[in-house]
């Protein structure tokens, strides 16, 4: 490490220790172990425009550890992008820029949220997919070695910093193994291994062998015994780089709270240094002991090698990008202006205006299955797989062949039975500018919650599609099904859960997934055959509950019921009017949250005061309780299933026709 | 494999196969693929009694592939447990003793509800814990080569038989790599590979080196090539028991669906084979084609094998048994006798009495470690964890050491940053007989969520601490906030979710969760310090509902509060009461679950009809509709925190003090 090397480094240790100090909270530890590493990373390889943030052909950065932000940030600072020495001193405070994790969209810089940890790296293994991706899809290839034609608008390498906690978690290991068989030789791994996590050393937990683990997933490893070393780091990157057929993980051993009185203990993982501990760390470092001094020729050493890399690559590349448009046809121009912006609309209900008719007839996962099919076909952007159950969930699109080391034009990504890391992936997908969706069966929709909430706090539109919805999946029994899945997933803020009664109302949901541009969406579908019920709307979707069964003179009772429930509703309120006179009024509610959304008057007009209501859904009552004068109101199922025919299923939980019709007249009569 | 190996492996290979016919559905491929592992396992090693089948020093298996379940009856029938040739027809029929997947409680022999991949390994390694536990903690160790007092009263080994996908699953590794540090020599993992997932060949998504990463999680491993070769696969068990110092895993490779049409193929994987494959099948293995054809002298020959060799262990140990009982204090006695039925009872509520003084004054996570710490000393069953946050949650007990290969006779368990695995781990523990807690983040609680629902499933008495329960944990930030947890929670059947306001409260909630002994509980705790509030009771936690503070002269309105938003309601009511004389009922609801089993009567006394509710809870309002008469009176927060100063985040969210204050008059006023 030269003096140059050193002076950014310590200003780095420096930035983040004062804006720890100052917030009185924060993580020290991460940012005097690791602040040779992202110096390295930023200085001598990192490929970024600071001016043009959301630049496509940029290098992507995760700092998974994301309780490393304070490095980050001062990273991000000293590199030039739009952050004030104000914001670093606003560390952690309320509407900073500079918030307690990094978060997307909050801070330039930062290409996604992270915190939980783990999922930083396996979201990086979803961005290293999709550059894969864009560049087999893009790219002009080279048809001989003097080739002109040959334009490459994207390739990047997606980078990660990640600790001994990142690689505890399951998640990462699920993504480690599929990277490994994908052979992402643009993913490169630096691991912080300082052998010190929150509750002590990692010899009480984790004393594996993780470049061995790594080498059996497929994976380049390389180890740097001292993590001060910048030019070995610099030396295992240039050389992780080259291997393009493996990602690449390279282990940097280094000290946890480096040069701090607590240095190399978990004492200095997550409370600030005291006064008299960074009076100490600055005199070691032999520099000023005055919080946030900033030396402008140690910011423009750091600022000249980042920009003296990257502006040649952003140059070349915005020539080749702007050569590339010239040549390209309409459609591949809008489409690639389109990739982040997500500006590619088209109108879902008038495309599949006509497609299903008045006696459709097919399970539900079937007919998604065509919805998804089409939609795909039309809108390049979507990729999308399955966590090992593409057979079952119809999540599969036949002509888009499967995403593979062999192939990365292809769109069906093969999860494996990982259907955690399918969400985080998923995410790497959205934040690199494509449309993913990932399905697997809801009762499993349990893995990918931390996905899934990740999703909705970074407003990402990815499509959740959860099949086998209810009790009615028979006899695989109760672990396969789901009861609480749709009221967990209901109770995601910024999520909107939809599930369909039939054909029309899959369009009118899919519709609005393509519109939800900022915000997850999860489409829950049964693999039950439904007939289309010829009074559902596509259209009427959008309002998130509404009448799909009118009372024909007067009102005496309301029935809400969802999915494959509505058809139900409407047979039981048509023989009530027939044999007892009983005029219920049926509402499908296929999006609870766009029907809370609604005006008072929509509402008052659906749901009447003083009208009895009655709720019907073969899941959870949990979320419910709100529409009904009490439990009595409510025909759903708070208890787990049982593995049996689903005839016996419905008798043994009194959900059968008969029983739920006589608790019907009962309750309205 | 000589004659008798085959005629018992044929066997199981056609009941198992019938079955499926019978059922109509089912997984034929593992059946044929892995019958000659079970065989092996039960025929020369497993030791069981079909007569005591919660004996003590059974060995354990767990069929983590769950959906070979038909092979797991078909080997349990033959085996001798009490299952029926009519059990085997009625296979995934309602209320039958062989559903879909394997389910505990349901099928004697069964050790534990698998289905969900990954989970079942992960639950023998809590198993493999709780083996080494209770050996370092009961038997009688050997003071010298010739000592005869020394008394091995627990000494099993846990068998697991899994597949391609139970390793793909993320939890499943964090088992393994915890496994591999705690050298947990006793857990045998027989790893049934055949290369086949249910979309098609692992090639596609699980290329990696299984063997080379279990050895680097410190795994001992061998290859059987030949999944038909009994002779070595039972080599390679006998080599298993012999290593000790490390848990075992032996590849077996195998051919999905053996001898059917489509064997070697996913086709195979999860539909019943036809009449025609069957008869194909049968004359293949050269079996008699009568579907349930038994001969009773194979059944002979498979139940003496176990019976010879279990059945000397078991009068061995049942002699041991009864020396070391006899030869025990009676403490001891009791403990040991109580061991499975979770018999110890002792008042907590009474423990705690003047503990706790008027003016206590505590962080409530702190106040919950030193409860938690007196009934670990109480409790000798008591065991636990943390995902790596104990020195945050302080659900540590320091007295108890370290749980190490070390000393496996300490009761902290340190799960590292897994939390996922700390629920599955617990769930093996509570199978065992003992009482695990595990503990994290509850915004972390998203990780666990499949382990917890296996909990409540099989009505284990795991406890749940999840502490930094709001946005009050303030700097960390929208990550380390939780919002929807404490919904997604209370929405799961059968789990009992706590809130406690106060140190009275953490001592009534701790009394209802250990007399949980059939269901897991969830304590929800805040990282707050809160003044202990003197009209909270800790016996009236039982109610799940109850009076904090009661209106003087007339009712004006009620608030229901959990958790430190108690303290504010009532500090809030007292307020407009001096100043406004709005005389407002303050409830505590620790548990909504069991405020909900209370009668009518109670519950009008509580929230009598017509007056105005409104809810205070810092979280997601989903669930708490029912109790209010609309949105307005939700005092609630469903978007995702910020980070910031707690002060701020409250103002940002409008549930500071003077915002809440004017909020309730202005809907009571």
């Amino acid at each position: 490490m030269n003096q140059d090397d050193k002076k950014v480094i310590d200003l780095l240790k420096t930035l983040s220790i004062d804006m720890i100090y100052e917030a009185k909270s924060g993580h020290p530890g991460i940012c005097l172990g690791a602040s040779p590493i992202i110096y390295t990373l930023y200085a001598r390889h990192m490929n970024i425009n600071t001016n043009d943030t959301t630049w496509l052909n940029r290098d992507r950065f995760i700092m998974s550890a994301g309780h490393g932000s304070a490095l980050l940030y001062a990273c991000l600072f000293l590199a030039g992008y739009n952050i004030t020495l104000d914001d670093l001193k606003n560390f952690r405070s309320i509407n900073s820029k500079t918030p307690g994790h990094p978060e997307f969209g909050v801070t330039p810089g930062v290409d996604a949220t992270t915190g939980p940890l783990g999922e930083g790296l396996a979201t990086a293994v979803g961005m290293a997919i999709s550059e894969a991706h864009l560049e087999a899809r893009y790219n002009k290839k080279k048809k001989s070695l003097m080739d002109k034609n040959a334009i490459q608008i994207f390739n990047y390498n997606t980078y990660v910093l990640c600790s001994d906690g990142d690689l505890m978690e399951g998640v990462s290991y699920e993504a480690a193994s599929l990277a490994g068989t994908l052979k992402l030789g643009k993913l490169i791994v630096l691991y912080d291994s300082n052998n010190i996590c929150l509750d002590g050393s990692t010899s009480k937990t984790f004393t594996e062998n993780v470049l061995k683990r790594f080498e059996a997933l497929g994976w380049h490893t390389q180890c740097v015994n001292n993590g001060e070393d910048v030019n070995q780091i610099d030396k295992s990157i240039i050389k992780a780089k080259m291997v393009t057929d493996k990602p690449s993980i390279i282990e940097i051993k280094t000290v946890i709270g480096k040069y701090s009185k607590n240095e190399g203990t978990n004492k200095v993982h997550g409370t600030p240094l005291s006064k008299e501990d960074i009076t100490s760390l600055k005199t070691t470092l032999g520099v000023i002991d005055v919080p946030f001094t900033i030396q402008e020729e140690v910011v423009s050493i750091f600022r000249k090698q980042i920009y003296d890399r990257s502006n040649k690559k952003y140059t070349l590349w915005a020539e080749d990008y702007n050569e590339y448009m010239n040549d390209a046809p309409s459609m591949l121009k809008a489409e690639i202006e389109c990739l982040m912006t997500r500006g590619l609309k088209f109108d879902v209900i008038s495309m599949f205006k006509d497609r299903f008719a008045k006696d459709y007839k097919d399970a539900l996962r079937s007919t998604n299955g065509d919805v998804l099919q089409t939609i795909t076909n039309s809108m390049p952007f979507m990729i999308g797989g399955c966590a090992d159950v593409a057979t079952s969930t119809k999540a599969y699109v036949p002509n888009m062949g499967d995403f593979s080391s062999n192939d990365y034009s292809c769109r069906n990504i093969f999860y494996g039975v990982r259907e955690h890391v399918s969400g985080s992936i998923s995410n790497g997908i959205a934040l690199s500018g494509l449309r993913p969706y990932s399905s697997c069966f809801l009762t499993f929709s349990d893995y990918l919650k931390p996905s899934i909430r990740l999703s909705a706090m970074m407003n990402l539109p990815v499509v959740y599609i959860f099949t086998h919805d209810s009790i009615l999946n028979g006899e695989d029994g109760p672990t396969h099904q789901p009861i609480e899945q749709l009221a967990m997933l209901r109770s995601i803020p910024n999520l909107d859960v939809f599930r369909p009664a039939d054909a029309n109302e899959i369009v009118g949901c899919w519709d609005l997934i393509l519109k939800n541009t900022n915000k997850p969406s999860a489409i829950v579908i049964s693999k039950e055959e439904v007939q289309i019920i010829n009074t559902t709307s596509s259209f009427d979707v959008k309002f998130g509950a509404y009448i799909v069964r009118k009372e024909t003179n007067k009102l005496d009772g309301i029935i809400i019921a969802t999915g494959t429930e509505v058809s139900l509703a409407i047979k039981i309120a048509n023989r009530l009017y027939e044999t007892n006179n009983l005029d219920i009024r049926v509402i499908s509610m296929p999006c609870m949250s766009k029907y809370k959304e609604q005006t008072d008057e929509y509402k008052n007009m659906l749901l009447p005061m003083g009208i009895k209501v009655i709720v019907m859904e073969f899941l959870s009552s949990f979320g419910w309780g709100e529409f009904v004068y009490n439990d009595k109101y409510l025909i759903t199922l708070n208890e787990f299933g049982k593995s049996g025919k689903k005839e016996d299923i419905l008798k043994e939980f009194k959900l059968d026709y008969m029983n739920v019709l006589n608790k019907v007249y009962e309750l309205l009569k």
